[in-house]
């Protein structure tokens, strides 16, 4: 991995650009031909990064380099570089634990905070397949694969409790992007903030309820603690919709620059969520009735698939390679042992079933009313009928949070979800 | 403090010890008269270190030296020199956060491991004072304002995420010393293991039991799990009483080498179980019947304030200097804001209510059946009586980790207590 000197970050445009890239031989063969012939194309539609596709007659790659500050408000809010470090090494820690389901890596600079990686073509961001209704058979099989493993070997079930705070130690200065989740996820939504924004005027009385709502207020809060405070394994931080390409039989995981030791639940919701937001958002993309019904069934289908999904898997994970320090095999031996920690493991699962159900909660919440919205909604022209899906959402959202305790499985929150689908709110619009 | 080359660690036995001192002028100036005419004496009693104590003519100190290996096992358990700094870094903080609650720090040497302190003269171990059957009046108010500043001042009630993250981070590398404890309270007493030992043979079939108890197996296993994986603040790691000095009117804690984030619930359940462990030995230091119960009245109504007192204490100062990150104020404005936060800080003191007792339930089984043991119980001569005591105490351990629901405050617990006390166990001795 090249080096340079601190201080010597700067931003490379295309000219630069090609000239870097043209000076790292394995790179350079890779695209082929002469790099005045390669097209290079920024296309970053992220919040916070450069990503430019670059190609010659060979092949492609991508490029990301990180801003030192947020690409979607400007210079006026600074970011630290240190986040494409950490990206790097979540991404070479995924690769490890999931191999296939996370881009390949080809090169990384710490001093320009920035990384090429293997182009994935045809793969598109799956938030946009969902937008215009379209299946993903592998998803469940690779997002549940992805979780289970990269959640499970780095918890203490799987590491030593030295190699556990070791791990913590190593992400622990990633903490500016785990800030703007605390911020934009746990906290902003529920006061006044400028960055906040919806869907005006339908959805004012929502937003002032959000704000008002004291029993939401604590549990917002209890998830912020437990966000901040439970580092229970290297969560990608950020795993919605947007963080995952797809292709009908590919499915690839990127952008971990938020990744940390946090919960695991965390990243459960966020896939949860971001699946709940599809359903509710369909509705505002069909062009006649019920056109959506079947995609609307596979997705909550898919919700369901998911956590149950993830659950078996991390199960036959802890069965199987359990070398952690938590849970010791020789206090579980025999067969009185084998069966109590079997139960064991089904009382773990189900706490961290509660987790995941309250951090969809707020996953939600944010992108309706924080300063981050997603497409799912914002393609949504009609304004009102954004409102819909969107009202919809938060009511489920709320549920998830509050209640968290009357959902004791996923069918639960997927009956709810289904409920919710015909219900009309009213909009108070003075 | 002094620096010295990697590798030039040794062990200063008396004369080079002498050398050593005489070269520090502050220290040399603060012994007085020659350094030739000043006494040395090796005092340590703990499991770990060197301990001198050093006196001139004009006054003392104490020195404590980390031997590269557990003192109470010898060469064979090598244990990192870097605990005397994990040691001195949480000292330095704990005399921060609560100033004339541990001893000053006069030179710390990170080379040698070594460590100069004000001789806390004429404090005694306040484990010595309770076999004793002694009363400390200032105990309660001291140990709790300890407790309650060291542990909400670096928690996330206190400080940012940012603070909190690289306070974790500073800390994680003392991992050596957290696995004694993940090892020897949390594991070993619950399985075969070489180093355990008890009150043979009457406590054989407890022994027994407590290797087959797979409710107990589970209880313990997730308290290890929180101990790993729960850093909320820093906490001491060790706070029985012989972590404590004491006379009528001084209280200082010290030792605070196994100090990292952890859970806030290890130390007070520690100060509660040792009490608690003091309490059901006294039975066995009695010279008459009866003798000692006003002494062991005045400990369970210690038990009862510590945590009563710690709690209103903590809870004080989370009302009056919440700056941290967990639970931001401007969620909480107005009357209903304020009515509704001060209901889920009492819920957040029960829940850490609950971690308290089931630790205290996992530190009393260690010193009855694990490597460690303490002199309450070993200094009551007779076997059969030492038993008695120790068999009550777990009978209450076991509770307090498996029932610990039952227990929804501390009155419960003095009580579960007293009527143990009564308790004439019969022990199957074949």
């Amino acid at each position: 991995m090249a080096q340079g000197k601190a201080g010597d970050y700067r931003i490379l445009h295309e000219a630069a650009l090609r000239d870097y890239l043209a000076g790292l031989p394995d790179i350079a063969a890779l695209l082929g031909a002469e790099p005045v012939s390669w097209s290079i194309t920024e296309v970053g539609d992220g919040n916070l990064n450069l990503v430019f596709i670059v190609k010659g007659d060979r092949g492609g790659i991508a490029v990301k380099q990180a801003l030192p500050y947020v690409r979607l408000v400007g210079e006026s809010w600074p970011l630290p570089l240190s986040r494409a470090h950490y990206e790097y090494l979540a991404l070479s820690r995924q690769a490890q634990l999931a191999p296939g389901l996370v881009p390949t890596l080809l090169h990384h600079n710490e001093t320009l905070a920035l990384t090429v990686m293997e182009l994935l073509e045809p793969h598109i961001i799956m938030r946009k397949g969902l937008v215009a209704g379209t299946q993903y058979p592998r998803f469940v099989d690779d997002i549940t694969t992805f979780m289970a493993r990269t959640l499970f070997f780095t918890s203490d079930l799987a590491l030593s409790a030295a190699e556990k705070k070791e791990a913590i130690a190593a992400f622990a200065g990633n903490h500016a992007l785990c800030k703007i989740t605390e911020d934009l996820i746990f906290t902003d939504p529920y006061r006044i903030a400028v960055q906040n924004r919806w869907t005006v005027p339908y959805l004012n009385q929502f937003a002032a309820s959000l704000r008002g709502d004291m029993n939401l207020h604590v549990a917002v809060s209890r998830l912020k603690l437990k966000f901040m405070a439970s580092p229970e394994a290297l969560i990608h931080g950020d795993l919605h919709t947007g963080s995952i390409m797809v292709t009908d039989d590919q499915t690839r995981v990127i952008d971990p620059e938020f990744a940390f030791y946090g919960p695991m639940g965390f990243d459960v919701g966020a896939v949860i969520a971001n699946l709940l937001m599809a359903y509710f958002a369909s509705a505002g993309h069909e062009r006649s009735p019920d056109e959506r019904r079947a995609f609307e069934a596979w997705v909550l289908g898919t919700v369901e698939q998911v956590w149950n999904e993830f659950a078996r898997k991390f199960l036959d994970l802890w069965r199987a390679d359990a070398r952690g320090d938590a849970y010791p095999a020789t206090l579980f031996a025999g067969e009185t042992g084998s069966a109590r920690l079997e139960a064991e493991r089904k009382a773990y699962m189900q706490r961290l079933f509660g987790d995941a159900v309250g951090f969809a909660g707020a996953k939600i919440n944010r992108r309706i009313f924080g300063l981050a919205h997603n497409i799912d909604f914002e393609l949504v022209e009609d304004p009102r009928k954004r409102a819909v899906s969107e009202a919809r959402s938060v009511g489920l959202a709320r549920a998830l949070m509050v209640d968290t305790a009357e959902f004791p499985d996923i069918a639960s929150v997927t009956t709810a979800a289904r409920e919710l689908r015909t219900w009309m709110p009213e909009f108070a619009t003075g």
